[in-house]
Order: C-alpha cells, then structure tokens, then sequence
C-alpha cells in the first residue's frame, strides 16, 4: 500500500499541523510504503519570497527529521527535486475539464480571502494530482479541506486511464475521523490563516508568550471550573498522558487553580514533550550540509519511482518519437 | 537577435502553413539565432492519438529540413525534450492573473467551436509563455491569431520581472504585414479548420484532386476571365515567377483558356515547385533513425539554453535549497 502526503514548507510548524497530519505521515511509514514530501512548488502560490522559501523548506526538513520521520523507512524529498512532477501536470491538464477546477472550494475560499487570482492558485489541484499520480499512490491521508482535491486527482485518473489505457492507479482519500480538532489560542480551529497558532518548536520565550496569552473565561481564581469548556484544558489533554489529564481535571473541578496555573502546566508540557525533538531539530539545523543530503537520497528514490510511471505516459500520449 | 516559432506536429504541411510560417522561419536562419520547435506539447491539446502524435512529429521535422531549416544554422528540436518548460510553466502560472488568460480569444474561439473545454486549453498561453522565455527569445513571428498569446508572454514576463528583478527578455510579436493570405480550395482562409487545405507532400494523385476541385465561377472555357477574382490564379502566383504570372494572367484576359487548364498548370507548378523537396522528404523519411539524431542533437543545443533561464528561474523563486 503506497501511502503519499505532502506539507507545505511556508511556515512554522504548529500544534494543528503536527496533529492534524505529520503525526499520522509518521505513523505511516511503520505500516506502509510511504512517500513523504515538502511541497515547495505548491508553497509558491503563495510565497513570493525567494529566500524564505529556501530558509522554510530546510526548517521543514529539520522539523519532519527530527518529530520522528526516518528517511530510512520512508521516501522522503522535496517536490521540485522530482522535476517531472510538472511534466505529467501538464499531460493531465489536457484530460482536466475546466469544471473540475471551477468546482474547487479551495480556490473559490482563497479568492473569497483576498488572495489575487493567478493561474498557479487555479491549476493548484492539477499540480496535486500529478504528485498523487506519478508516484501512484492508494491512500492519501488528508484533512477535510483537501479532500475535494483527492477526489479531483481520481477523477483525473479516470478520465486519462479511460483515453489511454490503464497507466493510474486510482488513489483514495483517508480522512481520519476521530482526529480532534485543534482549536488555536483564541479558540477557533488552529490555523496560520487565522493568526491563533502555537508553535511547536518556537524559542521558549515565544512559546510561553503564546501559551499565556490562550483565551479563557473570567471565572476567578478560588472557584471552581470546568475543564470541558477551557481550552487550555483542552490542549493539555492532547499531550498529557490519561493521568496527568486527570490530575489537572480535579484540580480544575476542585477550584484554586487559576487559568494562569493551567497555561503554566501547559506551557511545561509542551516543553517537556517536544524537549527530545527540541534538541535534534536544533542538532540538524547545524548541519545543513546533512539534512540537504537526506533530501537529495530522498529524492533519487523518488524519482526512480517517477521514472517508471513518467515513461509511460510519455509512451501512451506519444511524445516519444 | 534571438527569433523564436514553434509549429504543431500535429496534421500535414499545407500551402497555408507553408508561406504563413514555415518558409519565413527557414529565412530567419540566415539573419538570425533561430530557435525553431516541433510542439508536441502543445499539439496534445487537441490530439488524443499517441501513435498520430509520434508519426506526426516525426514528418514534420522531415517537412522542415527537407524545406531547407539547416539544423546547423538554427536550433532544431522537439519541445518534449525539454521538460524545464514545463517546470517553467508551473513558475510563471503563479504570476498569470487569471484574467489575463480569460481573455484569450484561441480558449474562447476553441470552446465556441466545440472543442471540449479542458483546463490544457485554457493554459496553452502560459506553456506558451514558457516556451519562449525559456530561451530569451526577443522575436516571435507569428500569424495575426497568435498576436495576443506573445502579448500574454510579454505581460507575464514583466510580472516575473517585477517580483524577481530582470530574469526574462521581454518579447515582441512580429506580424509580417504584406503577408498574402493563402485561400483555400474553397475560397475561405486555407486552415485544417476548414477543411479546404491544399497539403504540399499530398502523394501526386491526391494532390492532383485537391486542385481541380478547386472553387471556381461558371465562365464558359472559351471567354475571357478576370486572373484578380479567380482562386486558381491566386494561388498559382505565390509559385509562380513573374513571368510565368504574366502568361497566365494574358491567357485568363485571352479566352479561350478554361479554369480546368488553369488548374492543371498550377498542379503542375506545385509539383515542378517542391519537386526537389519531395525527393528530400522522401529520403530522410526512409532514414527515421537520422532524423531522430538530428533532433536529439538540437534538443541538447536547445536545453543548454534553457538550462541558463531556469537556473535563474529557480534562484530566483527559491526552490533551490
């Protein structure tokens, strides 16, 4: 079972990121054969900024690497090291209807943001669909919001299989259910858009700040709470393990212990649990050198793999002369 | 001065074809850097058909060189060979506001016609694009229904050069204003379109046919006829000498001289005209292996071109890490 997700390298990892999918990407590759990659072709229909994209795409790197990934188990690159990622867009642009594209909710809610209307944001879930395709994925585990996007790549899939023969596999989406959502310091869903964020390996200074400044009610401190309407509390619990979650719902139910103390416990948490990864982020960050090399393995694995689909399609549109 | 036109493989050389395009290119290779392309790529926004597509490709680089393009005065090569256009087309995508490229007449008029609208289509401008800055051309010849995608080129170029300093030549269309349009045997524009093509490489017979059915008025053989309102005429100049032109025109104005004479002294020009040609063609098609070297030798000229811009390109956008 081929497993494929990708992360955009434009920014710093959070909570909601690290939860709501490279957690689960890590997971994968104990089970499955999985293709992980930094998305930074993708990343360009939003960053503008040379320099920062290369900066963010090594941070990614070091953040993937040190939260667990093994590129030893896994296929781990970065998308644009995979040129032909852009080759098989194109061939796949010509079996795309315009309606699909049309239909996308992505780029209808982007422009809706005030996010001006190019052709890369439009072609965005083609661009998705040759990733999926070339590496010829079965399950893609995504969020809600991308879903529509796996269902597009199928429907693409379909649409070339039924012109040319069968060179696709169809890949599915796999949205994990019970995922729960992670709400962001000022208690809508975390989420860079919305500037509510924690992130994970932000400079000890700066993750308290944030921590410190989560939105709570006003109750006083002597007075009882209750913990299933915090979310402070409500982060804790995703970290802590059953009996610290339950030490910290007495103390909660029992009154005494202000929101101040509950983001002081969160804050410690949080450092605690991220402290290993922590150290070796910051351990590969020093070497550049190296985590450039690991990409670059990474990506002559990956590119072996898009050779062989890549040929074939090159075989069945008869650009081969 | 770097001259830049691509032809699509994609259906038989016709008259239309041939002095609309074709035979200026073959002249520029004289007084300039001439980068011309069979684009296959392009070509697949309409052809489904893999083994037309490689066939075609295949004699229409017969048609150029047995026309005269000299692989060693110009740069020869089929666009597939080199896939950073597309790699490029992902970049200048996310500098193509989309309005630009819905405002294209070619996406308009295709759909208008009942080509089935397909998001290749609607991003044949931005490979386009691609396709001439790629190689910094700062010429691009084109027929007045190509005018707006070299506008296009032009604007994105500028867009990618505001955000990313001076990284493309900004290219000029060039439209040769004495052009004579080459009508077909119907009367209307010579275009595949419409079906009224007269095909130069036709084998004799079919050649023979496509003239004599030629569109003319019902003036009895015997009485004279106007030369400037017949379309047997007006093709027969284009090939014709001077001299030879002048006869004919005193045999029209003389009587006496039928349009099925006409037709058969202009089957006869045709054929007297390309004879050279078509015993060039005939030979570098029983030799496809040449052919192919001939091509691969110009793609590796091409793509040490290209490999200049998108290293640029790639730098600049910051997918290098």
């Amino acid at each position: 079972m081929r497993v494929l997700s990708g992360i955009q390298p434009s920014g710093r990892l959070h909570l909601g990121n690290y939860l709501g999918m490279m957690k689960r990407m890590i997971e994968y590759q104990e089970s499955s054969t999985l293709f992980a990659f930094l998305v930074n072709l993708h990343a360009l229909t939003t960053v503008t900024d040379g320099e920062f994209l290369r900066k963010s795409t090594l941070e990614a790197a070091a953040d993937f690497l040190a939260l667990g990934l093994d590129p030893e188990k896994s296929i781990f690159w970065v998308q644009s090291d995979v040129p032909e990622v852009t080759e098989l867009s194109w061939y796949l642009s010509n079996h795309t209807p315009m309606g699909l594209l049309e239909r996308c909710h992505s780029f209808k809610d982007k422009v809706a943001r005030g996010v001006s209307a190019n052709h890369g944001l439009f072609a965005y879930p083609v661009l998705m669909t040759a990733d999926i395709l070339l590496y010829q994925a079965n399950i893609v585990p995504v969020g809600k919001d991308q879903k529509q996007h796996v269902e597009v790549a199928r429907d693409i899939a379909i649409k070339f299989n039924n012109a040319y023969g069968d060179v696709f596999a169809l890949p599915e989406p796999e949205i994990e259910k019970d995922l729960a959502t992670v709400l962001g310091i000022d208690g809508q869903k975390m989420s860079k858009s919305y500037d509510n964020t924690i992130e994970i390996f932000a400079d000890e200074k700066a993750l308290k700040k944030k921590v410190m400044s989560i939105v709570t009610d006003s109750t006083p401190l002597e007075e009882p709470k209750d913990p299933d309407k915090d979310n402070v509390f409500a982060i804790y619990r995703l970290f802590a393990t059953p009996e610290q979650t339950e030490e910290m719902r007495q103390k909660y139910i029992s009154g005494g212990y202000g929101y101040g103390h509950a983001k002081k416990d969160l804050y410690e948490l949080l450092l605690e649990h991220f402290r290993p990864h922590r150290a070796e982020r910051e351990r590969l960050l020093a070497d550049e050198t190296h985590i450039r090399k690991v990409l670059k393995d990474g990506a002559e694995k990956a590119r072996a793999e898009a050779e062989i689909t890549i040929r074939k399609v090159r075989e069945a549109v008869g650009i081969n002369y």
